[in-house]
């Protein structure tokens, strides 16, 4: 009778039951960090009209597109968070106090070319903070804390959170005349950590077409490193030459001076010249957050400042500021490095019953009494044998087996081994019950993430 | 500049901050719930391949798929949870331990005609417990006590969970010889609540063709009604006729001896043989949840035992049992029967700061501790007069808003107003901090629907 050979459509992720709990655990993180900064959740539709959705138009992002006709409708699947975003601000306006803060969780569609650990279907976490004409540079300063606290919480230490401002590259380059160029710039210093400084400069010169000269200036600003402070000492030097870049000057200063007010070690903060992120609209402040022992992976949160978020939508002049994790990829790169924890649990239940008498109230009791208590329980009444149950219950990988028979009933008792020490009590509800939280307490107490 | 009119398409639920943190809590309920059951939580792709999702065919469902072409693929969007897990069951079987218990809260897209109530993207929210081969009986009996925990959880008291079997009815059906008409006479029994018994009995006779007698026999049988002892008893008496119906009755039995073990009081539930589910693969016990003070909702949570999930997929035998709750639309009826509970904080944060002093790293300290304390913390910081900025607390509806001037940094105090009761305290931040978690934990209290 079985007629099609089920598949799931390559570049989509499906996870097994074990790493989709890790999963899972990792969007709860993502919540309650969020929440915790007074960011609001938001869920907003997969389809949009495609009109709406394609305002901005053209570009790399419309040939990716899920885009189709529903009856007269012309539909699209969203591409990012963003977009929606400014179409709910545009749209809900008046329904909104502004500074506007939300979060948003949700899968995205981009028919990119199906390769390995390239998805077409994948969750973005993003926060912004929209403004109504204007938004104050605390906002810029505080979200290094955010990306901080939330890495921190997944198990990450070893991260940096790099910083640059777009005033200050904009206004450098305006400072040589180089306005016009500075675009292919920025393309080309960005390549930096790929092909080295003696290859960008000649790209500088060669390709972009700048004098010898030019193309030094450019190579000392972007080879400026060393502690916060000394960056910004050394970026001191050029003020008073350009008022875009002391103005971009004067911001990066207060991003930085906030930082430990805001909780975000040095050591996890870095200013970084180099740092430009492609996208046109940034304006202010960008981020850039890197794994110290896997630069490989790349950015693994971004973003930056804004000012304009939604002008295919409203007049209105809609600054803001946000971070973006492709949490699909990250999850995936993490579980391809090991990195993470195998230690958590992943298993359905915490307690597995197995009920050993005919009349199965007792057992169901039981389990009625643990979840009213928190525990995660399942009854397993299956007609197996014993040694399949238990094989049931270790390829779930369930902590606790609960036993349950006429001798226990009895004695008002109950068995309960430990699946992972194989240690087997046989105590009191109260009392096993109190083994089992203290246990499960413990076993969680581990991150997601394990460096 | 603006050259759209930002729009959401008709049929696609959009909430504005508040109620979407009602809806999230709702979410959040689920999920505590039927973890505690021992599910594990499940997330398969939107998009599926058309031949996969559409295995079975036909029917008023192929219609409303929204169905496309990406390249040389032909895809749909998922129109329920129940066909990929069906596909995702038959596609890891070697990776799952049966019975298989999985949650799946997820947004499906069926292109029905626009009304006002009626969704095109909405959210169910299933559980299913799948076996291999068999699947004990028990598990059917365990799926009250889930409805009724999730319910309880969400707030409600006067409902009824309503249960049948399809055994019974077969069984009955083919006492009087009535095997082939049974799907029409079902479909017209469903309908007793809206005609009524007398015209009911009229369809019987007129539209499906039976004899007076075997209509009389039907309405007989079905207004079988009283205490859930009283209709087993009276069903009893049917028994010894035909196997289906002994073994039903059996199985009906079992069910309801369990109730009170699982935790389940007897007025939440009924057995009520009117009930058929009007999908054809239900094969047992079936499930029907009504709110009592609003029959109008009809059922908020069905489901039932199938007993062959992935026959289009695989040769195995996957009998399961499983329910369904349309998570939006309920949401969308309780809202509009006002039945969400308004005191319930909806604010993005628990406490706004006011900072009043030039430099802002004493207050963005305080905004760090209080977020470490796990408090949902917003810093004010645009430039705007003070009542601008009291307006802003209001309108998010924020429980506290605190205060830091020079007075307050100088004394080592914190001021804070609790923007229900006008109440300001002057007090040190251990104190401010338990007033303010106090206060939160009574406004969490409440539950999210109120009756």
């Amino acid at each position: 009778m079985a007629t099609v050979t089920p598949r799931t459509l390559s570049g989509f992720m499906e996870l097994l039951p074990a790493p989709q709990q890790q999963m899972e655990r990792m969007m709860e993180i993502l919540r309650t960090t969020y929440s915790r900064y007074g960011f609001t959740p938001l869920d907003t539709p997969v389809i949009e009209a495609s009109e709406v959705l394609l305002a901005k138009g053209g570009g790399e992002t419309e040939k990716q597109i899920y885009r189709f006709q529903k009856g007269d409708a012309d539909l699209s699947l969203r591409f990012d968070l963003t977009v929606p975003l400014a179409k709910y601000v545009a749209l809900h306006y008046n329904d909104l106090a502004f500074p506007f803060r939300r979060y948003q969780i949700g899968k995205v569609y981009r028919g990119e070319r199906a390769q390995r650990g390239r998805f077409r279907e994948f969750y973005q976490a993003d926060i912004d903070i929209i403004g109504d004409g204007k938004l104050d540079i605390t906002n810029e300063a505080e979200i290094p804390s955010i990306i901080y606290q939330t890495f921190t919480s997944l198990g990450l230490t070893r991260f940096q959170i790099r910083v640059n401002n777009r005033k200050i590259l904009n206004g450098f380059y305006a400072m040589l005349g180089l306005t016009e160029q500075s675009g292919d710039i920025m393309r080309t210093v960005d390549k930096l950590d790929k092909i080295g400084a003696g290859k960008v400069r000649t790209c500088l010169t060669e390709d972009v077409g700048l004098t010898a000269e030019q193309a030094d200036e450019i190579m000392r600003f972007i080879s400026i490193t060393g502690s916060n402070r000394q960056v910004l000492d050394a970026l001191a030097g050029y003020q008073g030459r350009h008022e875009l870049f002391d103005q971009g000057l004067e911001e990066l200063n207060t991003v930085t001076r906030y930082l430990s007010a805001f909780g975000v070690p040095e050591e996890n903060f870095a200013v970084d010249l180099t740092i430009a992120r492609g996208l046109d609209y940034y304006t202010g402040t960008v981020y850039e957050t890197t794994l110290l022992d896997h630069p490989e992976i790349g950015s693994v949160c971004s973003g930056g400042r804004y000012d304009n978020l939604a002008a295919y939508y409203t007049e209105r002049q809609l600054p803001g500021v946000g971070i973006s994790i492709g949490l699909t990829r990250l999850f995936y790169v993490l579980g391809e490095q090991g990195l993470l924890n195998p230690q958590l649990p992943t298993a359905p239940a915490d307690v597995l019953i197995l009920p050993m008498t005919q009349d199965l109230t007792p057992a169901i009791r039981l389990a009625t009494r643990l979840r009213s208590a928190g525990v995660r329980t399942q009854l397993y009444t299956e007609q197996k044998k014993f040694k399949a149950k238990m094989n049931y219950a270790d390829k779930l990988g369930v902590p606790y087996v609960v036993f349950l028979g006429d001798d226990e009933i009895a004695a008002g008792q109950v068995a309960c081994k430990d699946m992972t020490s194989g240690e087997q009590t046989k105590l009191s509800f109260e009392d096993t019950l109190s083994r089992i939280t203290q246990g499960l307490s413990q076993r969680n107490q581990g991150k997601v993430i394990l460096e």
